[in-house]
């Protein structure tokens, strides 16, 4: 990746896929070879089937969950704040390890919607990354200054979502 | 999946992530051990990095490349729409073996598009599939009965694109 500059993608909105499509850009870097971080900063919103295949990849993949009992409901704001403030500090530190040629921001979004985070200093911290790094973000509610800061922004839409139809969760799929 | 009911996803919209969102649900499921079956309808929307990965998982996935040397561009719309409906022919027979949890008809919509092979065809063999198998199609332009039949429909809008900042594709996150 030498000489490259490497991408900070966002992917927001409603729709489904934000995360998915974030698991598979790690599928296809770790193909070549890539070492990947994946920080997740909701408990539980990378499943049970991808941590079984990223076991898979025990090579290259450094899968990390943040904010453990973090429930974003607290009614102790200071402790929400300082678990947010933890986590965060946690994705700077691998952001400028630089060991990894792509590091994954999942649900990062929120930090800055909850004003947990102030936006600027994600934003500083992000552009200020290794030159070669790219660095995905994924969550609803992008602010505006996330949005302007990324390369590459796609916002997924829901058109229909099979829980309105009464559907519920499969697995495999959902979990 | 006994006595759970599949799901038909649908990926589609101008922006980036359609093809990686289904990649990273093949990721989800082969963590739980279901079986899947990737079919590639445009040669090349799989490129070197997923194809080195799915190496990993040669115990649960199919992968298929349709279409070889089928460019859509061609002078010869005869020979197309038969290299397309042999396509076609392979995605109807592998849906009912019925030997995967998780079918991805990749870049599917374009053959309605270019009507290759009728949109109630391909409608009428999703629907018929096997009850506990899930089936997701990827590709721009969704026709109005595909995104009707869909359980779960989510567009990828682009907001922005790093070409059009003059910035090249990249290793590990396109190709």
């Amino acid at each position: 990746m030498s000489g490259t500059r490497g991408l900070f993608l966002l992917f927001t909105g409603n729709g489904k896929g934000k995360t998915t499509a974030a698991l598979g850009l790690a599928f296809r870097a770790m193909g070549h070879g890539q070492r990947v971080a994946m920080i997740q900063f909701i408990k539980g919103s990378w499943k049970y089937g991808e941590l079984e295949s990223a076991r898979r990849f025990a090579d290259l993949l450094d899968f990390h969950v943040m904010g453990r009992g973090f429930t974003w409901k607290s009614d102790n704001l200071d402790r929400d704040i300082a678990v947010a403030r933890e986590a965060w500090e946690f994705a700077r530190a691998t952001i400028a390890g630089n060991r990894h040629q792509l590091v994954i921001l999942d649900e990062l979004t929120y930090l800055v919607t909850y004003g947990m985070i102030p936006e600027q200093e994600i934003i500083d911290t992000l552009t200020a990354r290794p030159s070669s790094m790219h660095v995905v973000v994924t969550g609803r509610g992008a602010s505006d200054g996330l949005i302007a800061a990324a390369d590459l922004v796609t916002e997924m839409c829901e058109i229909r979502h099979p829980y309105k139809k009464g559907i519920r969760a499969q697995k495999g799929i959902e979990f």
